[in-house]
């Protein structure tokens, strides 16, 4: 890829990180809380993951004045391409008002592909710090077989857990199967639950419910990856005595030099694609 | 699920061996070649895979005499249905005509899936089998990452291979790294052929063309997996003293009893989605 | 094994987790700070690990009062055997001479091979935590291929890092290459330290010399899992920016009843080669 | 290491194989089937494995006359090595006697751990292809946990076989827990055979005895790699209906390139140690 000048516009360490990475690449970076909001010359503009905590400003802490969301719109250029990651319907609509080209890269599948892995990483950690138990022969089950339930599954496997999967679709069943995992029905949820050391659920809607969780034993470990508001009862957990971890935003945490790098490899997979 | 009467019509070994497991399982069970065509009675009709050779009978090599399609689908009865495996569109028409409930077994994804399994151990033995070296610590390359390409590569690890994969779309590239392979893009298949010890196609079109075959090492097994007419110019590879084998029909081949099992759990699961 | 009377004798948690696990098996239990210390009528009295912290008095930090290691020999009964962890060759000969039966449970191979993969995973767990990258797709260096070395290298393999292992036996080599890692005799280490990511110290002698440390990149991360005094020059490391993590005792850490566990098989063990 | 001269005395097309890779890293190459004894300037003499079948002359099947031993010994001159596989104890005393430097490659452990590689390759094909089901999902034994049993035991795992092994000691159980196995006591082999759809057995005594074979189910299929006469009681396995293979010398078989690559590294193993 040719040389391209790129605006790191907000965010926090992971942009800091980034910078550094596309800089290492040869490109020529301008980070807008040390060299100031300069929109000229550049081609593409990073915007942070999430673009907006509050749906009015940028998400930039390292500034320290706040960014209104029109300025950098109005501020934009013809050919410029603005990139951020988690962008709100809304901002998508004003920025076609604007007449600005706006990519959502935490929305590709080959970032929430990648970003599995320090998700995964990140449970694994949690799981061995939270129990008395090690994980290797121990009786884990997994809810869900998308993006993270597939690679958590190939990490645990592979320290010696033996791994149960829940799943719903005849297809997904087959698939467990094949990679050597045990496949549980979610209707023989409620007689397997008991034997399980560890509970990962990746599913996010509520799949551990009140009348679910009266059939976990209590040493049991959950560890909840699905985004907010979660997969789990909490209260009914706790009521139970049963230890609940919601994690969340893993990757930034875990191992953000890896999670800036997958925002890296995106971005060239956009670029690309549309030829910038 | 109830005891079922089933007719087992047609077919191979693999149809008898599927006529021993569904009796085990509590089932009763004609077999039409002993018993005769005798529809009465019966729930459901196994038909074989492939259904017809000629387009005109049924696949049914142990009668005696030829059983035309017409008087199967004729002496059909109401609330009966016919499952069989790899039925040609006109087939299905026809049966539609008369009314008759006719379900292709081997379309399901299901099966397709964890036909991948023998088809990946038959892989594996034939390659043992045709080179003076081990599979353990040879570079492999795979090319497509569906169902075969996924659980071979699975499996190649597994033994120790350095396992290659070539793939298309950005997305599958993401899983290949998630899931510790090596990937290439079909435009750098030029380059790195050459160091290839094994190549695996199980890509249904001609990916391996006069071109490509140029940039291969003569010592590189080729196993195209591809159904008819495969991935390879056989014609070529010849020319330049490259091996290759066309295998075809690996799970029937290599682990009948496994593939007749998989046949059998397709069909319960056709039965309990359809409350036969 | 038929039920047994053990007398626990001191200890922490572990041996009250341990006191539990044979309880649950059926044995009759006396826990020395709670009920006493009273030696009649047990045939096994499990003292702690390690035995003793000041070689005079057992490792017994429940108990309010010292119990000096005489008073225990001297209270034991013909018959009876003490079974404890890590005991000095002094108190060996101490307890040859009073005419007591003492094991050293610690000592025993299948202990420290089980232990192994607490402290694997413990292990795996610092290196999440103190990285800004993912163990999947890294570089990651094992030095030495014992217990701890073989057990180690599996679990990384299993997650996805690039294993490669440092060791100085032609059989240990080929032992490596075998189990798909890559080897690194100890002469080429300089060479390819500088591309680890991770280096993982299992061998208990100075082995990251200052002048060996010289050849790091400062991103390493370095977590030594040999007993004290470690295997790293911890000062140099400092000085050159290098982060080490002397990781000690991870069993009883990060997987407490894991270890109670291993004890509780390995005094079967003991019991059952002794007949007792 | 500098380029030497070798003859290659006798052998078979592992011999040939031999000779090409060791000219291809640049060695001066004699052999001699095509060139004649010419025992004159080389430094290392390369005799076949076995090194001799009738004890008496060199096993060398593309001479079109008979080798003695005696004479390649009498040619040979001060400060020439004589390197061969599978050597007697007659044959070694012998060698002493005339005063000339005799080493056996096949007695040396890397070359034994590194021929598991292949054994095993050739144990998993011969499984595939006498068998009805897959080795995926099928349960399988391994007897023995030694350098055959410990990497079989890896490549099948590694296919998603079911692996279960039977040893002896509790170390080797310990091993066996801690990579993910599950163990099986001799004592405990009775009630646990007729489960197993695979037995392979590497314990080179009578393991499987008429008394043992009596609770094998006779669908399983059972695989010798024990050198003769093997570990299992043909007639006894025969009578039963027991399928029975006995697999001799398969990495020259399977892997001829691999198995000469195995040699060439441990001839060059045995030269920088002896610093010849």
């Amino acid at each position: 890829m040719e040389p391209k000048k790129f605006l790191i516009l907000g965010g926090d360490n992971r942009s800091i990180e980034l910078a550094n990475l596309l800089y290492e690449d040869g490109h020529n970076i301008t980070i807008s809380h040390i060299e100031g909001l300069n929109f000229r010359d550049c081609h593409i503009i990073i915007g942070p993951l999430p673009f907006t905590k509050d749906n009015k400003t940028i998400n930039a802490p390292f500034h320290i004045e706040k960014i209104p969301i029109e300025i950098v719109f109005e501020s934009m250029k013809k050919g410029q391409v603005l990139m951020a990651g988690g962008i709100a319907d809304e901002q998508m609509k004003k920025a076609m008002k604007y007449g600005i080209e706006l990519v959502d890269y935490f929305d590709r599948e080959e970032l929430q592909i990648l970003n599995a892995i320090p998700t995964a990483e990140g449970a694994i950690k949690l799981a061995i710090e939270h129990s008395v138990i090690t994980l290797h022969n121990s009786n884990v089950l997994i809810l869900g077989f998308g993006r993270i339930g597939k690679i958590l599954a190939n990490m645990l496997h592979g320290i010696g857990a033996n791994v149960y999967i829940a799943a719903r679709k005849v297809k997904d069943i087959a698939w467990i199967k094949s990679l050597n995992y045990k496949a549980i029905g979610f209707n023989q949820l409620n007689e397997n639950v008991g034997d399980m050391d560890f509970v990962f659920n990746t599913i996010p809607s509520l799949i551990l419910t009140k009348e679910r969780l009266e059939h976990f034993h209590r040493k049991t470990l959950i560890i909840d990856l699905a985004s907010k508001p979660g997969g789990v009862d909490f209260m009914q957990a706790e009521e139970l005595g049963i230890k609940v971890i919601h994690a969340l935003g893993l990757p930034g945490k875990v191992a953000p030099l890896t999670a800036a790098n997958i925002i890296k490899e995106t971005i060239y997979n956009i670029i690309e694609e549309r030829g910038i």
